[in-house]
């Protein structure tokens, strides 16, 4: 998404992973798949960047390593405050809510009703809609996006705007009386780059 | 540590916690310390850092602040290769590793020995040492630290560094034959920014 917001031109390499029906994953698929993690990258996490010789390794290295390649693309807002509080947000979006990513494995074509077990998954949620819903009102008169125009923030939030949808977790039950926060998760979900990357990532028939 | 490269004048403001003997907390200490947490920071972690009006939190977006606020303090590596992987290593440090540091809590002034018994930590403290000992041959000739000068990353390895001591987990055991990575472990709790804040930090007898 990020990259795309750059303009830049770019090979992508998709690793394919064999499901079973019901989109399960046998042990021989989950072994292959890590195996050729470990090839390509690292610290066998995805994503990785290749720029001529050089490796950058994880989303918020990569984000900042495209942000020095292409400063007229603003991938972080311009004004110095704005681009603290973009960077403060991606680094919670990066490293926090680990109680619900436990609960919720990443699943963009899941579509389910799901009851959160764990109180600290209730506790992340309630933190997403405070962060989203206090940063839209604040930046509101700038765009449609956290902080107003679109930034790297927001290719941090999506993710998990993916897995509140796939689970089916009201945000509204989680604080967010007015709908602001899922205004802006629909908001996300509706992008042009998003709905593109989304159908480069559907399941093969 | 970050704010200390940057020579520039700060306050900072220690969260005191009551311990019992034998350093554990009583769950009346644990909520004063919650409690405490969600009134000083956004998402009731730390640190957090106050400039101005400007509140900035997570560790990783105040070092992006600093360095935009302190170009002359050389916070990153100049050169845009050595850069990119400084904050690819600060990335990985700043969101993996979880199941050693589930295992070991940090305790800077905690000393036992302590078997890992997940293999997942295992594969953690490997990782580091594959991180470490690469980065440290790559750039010897640049200086002692893990891109040569003292940068970021290395305030992002220094946590673990202390966590390894703590719990006196052997790199040795774990891939790091020639010594390099424990060298650069053992420069990383040496340096003077370090053991000033471990002063500060110690309990109160």
């Amino acid at each position: 998404m990020i990259l795309k917001a750059t303009g830049a031109p770019f090979e992508e390499e998709l690793i394919e992973v064999e499901a079973t029906e019901g989109r399960q994953f046998s042990p021989q698929a989950k072994r292959a798949f890590i195996t050729k993690l470990g090839e390509v990258s690292p610290n066998a996490r995805l994503p990785v960047l290749w720029h001529n010789d050089l490796l950058v390794w994880d989303t918020a290295s990569i984000a900042e390593y495209l942000n020095e390649l292409y400063p007229e693309a603003n991938l972080w807002p311009s004004d110095p405050v704005s681009r603290a509080i973009a960077r403060s947000v991606t680094a919670e979006m990066h490293s926090c809510f680990l109680a619900l990513r436990r609960e919720c494995r990443m699943d963009i074509f899941l579509r389910t009703n799901f009851e959160l077990q764990d109180e600290k998954s209730h506790n992340d949620v309630r933190r997403m809609v405070r962060l989203y819903s206090s940063l839209r009102k604040r930046f509101k008169d700038r765009g449609a996006f956290l902080l107003g125009p679109w930034s790297i923030a927001d290719a941090f939030v999506l993710p998990e705007a993916t897995r509140l949808r796939s689970y089916g977790i009201s945000l509204r039950e989680h604080g967010d009386e007015d709908g602001i926060a899922q205004a802006y998760s629909d908001t996300l979900l509706a992008t042009p780059h998003y709905l593109e990357w989304e159908g480069l990532s559907a399941p093969v028939a």
